[in-house]
Formats: structure tokens, sequence, C-alpha cells
């Protein structure tokens, strides 16, 4: 382990969390800002609140996998003592990119509500697009941290943040694999697997888990909730 | 009392307490967003300003429910020591039903503006399910609580949120209930519970408390704001 | 003093700053929403942006109002030692009326801009209300805080709260005062009190203190910044 | 130094520190809000999507921009023990400033999508006012902190902040003069300008820097983001 640097360029994380979950929040509730009063003829609001289903779809996809990102951010920093400006800039990489999520969101919403079977390609690319880059943002993360061992906590094996990066580089080959089926077969192909996969990747995170299974049995929340979303 | 669990999925409740009160704050804002300078001729602003009536009491009522929820959550989190994923989980369905709250809200304030009854009866029956929906999701946080008396503190009675479980499902029935009257005999009835329901519910929290009234008589602040809203 | 009651409806005010915090950021920015870039003809975007003068003035108003807000929030929260539930909705009840602000002071940038006389007096008048009702709110809190001296630290004098109660009183008479002036004489009688208000406050701030000048006198940052907006 | 002052006007900078954190986090985040589904034929969101790139780019530079600005205002603090009256109205500029880069920023976006050469004009000069007015916002900031050294921790060399003053100058000086050359030159040369400063400020931070380069060597991530953006 190399020698501890001097604290000018490093800081302890507690503003860049502040600032992390304050972003996260926002961009969490902004969601909600697309939650309006439909316009409708009088006595037609019971239709048109039907027909806005994929926006409460792209909600409840949404939030998720905001929620599911905010678990791995916390489950994350719960590991590091202390940031330099590498780590800064791989976390603000990453709030710059979950912060796109909604917006792919409501482009898939829209499209499903229009139904041309050309945009709706577009959108899904548009949106395996955007979720490769998060995924190839936690990658830059947990790379830096894995070359930096210093900047973690003393209790963290070394080559923690080192086994973490194959999952987000999973991440980064399923989404933009899920884009091309999209484009190639059907855009539902990749709606779905959008869908399944942060809740797919919460369920199973422990596979990549190197503790004996039998430790782990005694955990019976096991929503796999510190775990990268879409990253194994 | 259970053995204590390992701390890996385990954390302390600070983080999930920033985070939560970050998303309240930006939803309760958010609801002033829908006071704008209204439409209107030239020297017609004034009775624009007074057609407005249903936002601001919509802006009145979701603020004092959105502050009511706040309140609650304070109270739940200062008997919290602990959070595992389950509880992060519990909390984040909390978080997701409250931010829909301005939604039905403007939905009703929407149709009180253009009067057609089938439109209102159908906003009121929103209402009441984002209402119930609320409920139950603080009958999972409170369930989850009970069933691990391990995550609360040390001062707190193992069967303090057993007794909140009641309160909750009370809620949801009343939700419920509200939003049939609604649209079965008059649309007028449900909005009124609506109304009515944080209001009344934070006056009688103490009808469920256990302790003595004698012991509770000497509280003079008796708003009842750390008790659920719409669960008795 | 009374005895110090039970912790069981207190709570320590951390979690109710952050709150307050929150929700004043984000008042203070959604004002930026207004700016936007202008719609106009082609070549006519310096026109456009001149034309929106009345926004630029409207944000550097509500601006200073609401930081100078957040000064006297933070000034008074250094003297709260613990609340209870009765300053719990007074807080929140500053909370409510602060977020009203940027929706009178646009709807007086609006009339600004049609130049609608009947239209202005309107604005002005609901300027007035709106700030009255935020002068009365803190009257409420200090109240409060006046009549439980418990609550407050030890070094703050019993009679520091009931000192302040005046000066939003005057605020709550000098708002109603302008905004009559405002309908009866002209808009702009009213509009340059409003602009006035906080700065004066803020620098005659010191004029109700009971210490002697001499004492005062070494201190050259005398922004007055620990002050009620418009309440002396 | 001189003598410390009373804390009657003083006060620690955790509660500035988290409302600044919290008005930065919004500004930044309500960029995304300009990313929507674009209005398009059917077949035609791929055209759509791609003729947005104006704000594609607009979101980047304005994220990295506030980025900086952030990562500048963390490290300042790290130095900040106590803030009077002043220095808090100086951090209120900053806010209120920093609070208006995504309006210039849109505005440019907007003509760059309509292509006339007069607005584009218009809209540099514009980016430039608001640019220079940040970096002189930070020159008051400084020049505050410079006069008064009892502010600052007792880590920090009295000169510290005195030798921030020239950086911030300069950004005032370079932003106008950008500015002039692309009213006078073309729009592109400082729109150019305008997405570098941030970028080359960061990267060249150490050449105001007193310390001897050899100390400075052993730093391998030197993205520069203690520095002011646009100051040197």
């Amino acid at each position: 382990m190399r020698q501890r640097k001097s604290s000018a360029t490093r800081s302890d994380p507690s503003r860049a969390v502040a600032f992390s979950d304050a972003i996260i929040a926002i961009v969490i509730t902004l969601l909600v800002l697309d939650l309006r009063p439909p316009e409708h003829e009088p006595g037609g609001l019971l239709k048109a609140l039907l027909n806005e289903w994929p926006t409460y779809l792209a909600y409840a996809a949404s939030y998720i996998y905001l929620a599911v990102i905010w678990l791995n951010h916390k489950a994350a920093f719960t590991r590091i003592r202390e940031m330099d400006r590498g780590l800064q800039w791989a976390n603000l990489g990453i709030l710059a990119t979950l912060a796109l999520v909604p917006w792919p969101t409501a482009v898939i919403a829209e499209t499903a509500r229009t139904g041309n079977l050309t945009d709706e390609r577009v959108a899904v690319a548009l949106y395996a697009l955007v979720g490769a880059l998060l995924c190839l943002s936690w990658l830059v993360f947990f790379s830096h941290l894995a070359r930096h061992p210093d900047l973690t906590t003393d209790e963290v094996d070394d080559s923690y943040f080192a086994r973490e990066r194959p999952r987000a580089l999973i991440g980064v080959v399923l989404y933009l694999a899920a884009g091309l089926a999209g484009v190639l077969i059907h855009p539902l192909v990749a709606s779905v697997v959008f869908l399944l996969l942060p809740v797919f990747y919460g369920i199973t995170s422990h596979g990549f888990d190197q503790r004996p299974s039998l430790l782990r049995g005694t955990n019976d929340d096991n929503f796999g909730s510190d775990r990268l979303p879409g990253g194994g």
C-alpha cells in the first residue's frame, strides 16, 4: 500500500455524500412532475387517466432504478474513508449520468403512447445508451478505488472494489446488447430487459460474492440492494 | 430478542433520514409550482386569481398532509437504531407513495374548476387510491419494525411498532371507504373526508395509546404530530 | 421557569433545521425557472431579453428577501435547544408562507409587462397579503418561544423572543399599509416599499436592540441579517 | 491578527455549507429539465433527438462548470472556521450568480438551433456577463476573507485568500474579453472560450501557486478542482 498523501487535495467524503443525496433525491422527485392532471374532454377523465399508463410504468421503473442506485451509492460510500480529486470526478460522473435516467424513460413512455415502431426502436436504443453510460461511470468509479486502496476504510479488503469491476462491465455489455436486440428484433424485448435488469441484478447480487453461502444464509433480507444496478 | 446480525447489510439511518428529508422537502415545495400568474384578459387579474381557489385549497391541504407525514416520519426514525435492506425498501416505498400526493390533489382541483360530476367521481377515487396506498406503505414499514425489534433503539417497547399497525390498517380502510362514498354518494363527501382525515387523526392520535390519560395530561401541545396520518 | 417536560413529544431541532434549509434552498432556486430563453423573432433576442426586465428585478428582489429570511431563520435556531409540536407547526407555518413569496412576485412582474393599472393594483395587494402572512407566521413562532423559555438555549435571555414580537407585528402592519397605499394611491408606491422593506429592516435591525450602542459599535459587518425581514 | 469578536454575529459555517450544497445540487439537477421527449412527427424521433445536440452540449458544459464551482466552494470552505454577516452575504452572492448559469447556457443552445447570427452575438454577450458576474462574486468572497483572517482555520496562511484574488479578477477580465470577441469577431470564438475556460483553469490551477513544484509533483490527481473556475 502506498504512503498516505498530504491532505491538501484530499477530503473526507461527508460533503460529497450530502451533495450526492441531494442530487439523487431531486432526480427521483422530478419524476412526479410528469404526473399531471391529463388534458381531457368533460366526462373523459377516467379514459385520459388510463391512457397515461406508460407514464405510471415509467415512474415506477425509474423510481426503483434510482432507488437501487442510491442504495448502491450508500453501500460504496460506507467503504470510503477519503476522497481525492479523481474520485470526486468519478462520483460527479455517476451523478451526471444517473440524472439522465428520467429522460430516456420519458421518451420510451412517449413512444408507447403514440405507437410508431420506428420511434420505439430509437427510444430503446437511447435508453440502452444511457444505461450503458451509467454502468461505465460505475466502472470508472470502482477502477479508481481499486487502484487507490488508501482511499478506503481499513476494514475493506484491498480487492473488494477490484471485484466490483466485472459487475459494472457486464452491465455495459448487457445494456448495449438489450438496445441492439430492441432495434433488430423488437423494442418490447429491450423494454422487458430494461425493467428486469435492476430487479434481477438486485436479487442475484450475491452471485459474484466470494464468501461461502453458509455464512450468507443467515441474511433473510436478501434484496441485494448494496450491489450495482445492471452490473452483476 | 434475536441476536444482532453482522453489519454487512446493516447501516445507521442517518443517510436514509437525510435522503427522506430532501425528498419530502422537494415534494412539499413543488406544490407551489402550481401557483402561477393566471392567464387573464387586461383588467381581469382579480377574477382570474379568485377562480384559482381550488388550487389554493389544494396547496393548503397537500402541505398540511405532507407536513403531518414528515412529522410522523421524524417520530418513527427517532426510535430506529439501525436499518436493514427490508426497512430501506419499506422507507423507499413510503417516499414513492407520498411523492404521488400532489398529483391526485391537482386532479381534484382541476375537476373542481371544470365542474363535471363524472370527472369529480374519478378524481376522488384516484385520491382515495393514493391515500390507501400511502397507509399501506406505512403498514409494511411498521410490520417490518414489529418483526425486527433489534432494529429499534433500546428505549423502545418491543410492542411499540406492533401497536402502530392497526392505525395504518384503519387508514387503508377509511381512504377506500371515503373513495367509495365519493363515487356512490357524492364527490364532496369524499373531499371533506380527505381534508379532515389528517387533521382528525392528528387530534385523536392518543386514542390508541396504552398509557393512562393522567400521565398524558401534562402535554399541552397535543397536536398528535408524531402519529400516522390517516391511520388512527 | 417551568419544569422540563418528558422528551416523548420533544426533539432536538437538527432535523427541522435540515428540512427548513432544503425547503428554503428549493424555493430560492425555483426562482431561476422563470429565467428562460424568451420567445422572439429572428434577430429580436436583444429586445426580447431587455423586455424581461421585470423578471430580473423580481428574481433579485425575491432572492434577497428569501436570503434575509434564511439568515433570520438561522439566527433564531441557534437560540433553540429543543422543539415541541407547537414550535414544529410554527416553523412549518413559516416555511409554507415563505414558499409563497415567488408567486406574488411573479404576478407583479407579469402585470409590469402588460401594464394594466387595475391588474397592477391587484398584484400589489396580493403581495402585501403574502408579506403580512409571512410576518404573522414569524409572530406566532416568536410568541410560542416567548411562552416556552424552556425550549431555548441557556445563554438566551428569557425576554429575547418576547422582544422579537413587536418587530414581527410591525411587519404585518407595514405590509398591509403598503398594499392599501398601492391600491388607493399607486401600485408603484407599494412596489418601492416591498423592495425597500427587507433592505431597510436589515440595516435598521439594531433599532430595537437593548444593548448600548458603544458595545455594538465594534461590529463593522452591520447587515442586520439575523433580524426578521419586514419586522423591525 | 485581530482580536476575536463576540460570537453574537458569528456562526460556524455548517449550515451555510448545507444550504449551499442544496442550492448547487438543485441548480445542477434542474439542467436535466431541458432534456424532454422532443416534439416530432411519427417516425421522426431520431431526427428530432439529433436536432437537440445544442441542448446536450449545453447540459454537459453547464454540468462541468457547476461541478468545478462546487469543488472550489468545497475547497474554500474547508479553510473557513467561522462566518460573519459579510461572508454570509458574499456566499449568498456566489449562489445567486451560479444559479443564473443554466439561463445564458440555454439561450446559447436556443440560438444555436435557430442560427441567427445577431441573436448568437447577443447570447454570447449575455453568457459573458453572467460569467464575469460569477467571477466578481468570488472576488468579493476572497477579498472579504483576505481582510478578515480571523475567519479562517489556523492552518491557513494569512495570505492564502489574498493570493486567490488575482485569479478571480483575471476571470472577470477574460469573460468580458471573450464576450467582446464574440460580438465583434464571431460568436463561435466566445463559445469555444466559454467551453474551455473551466477545463483550462482547472488544469492550470497550480500556475499561481507559490509552493515549489517539487513538492507539488507528488500529486498525480492534478485536476485543479479546488481552484476558482475561470479565475486563474
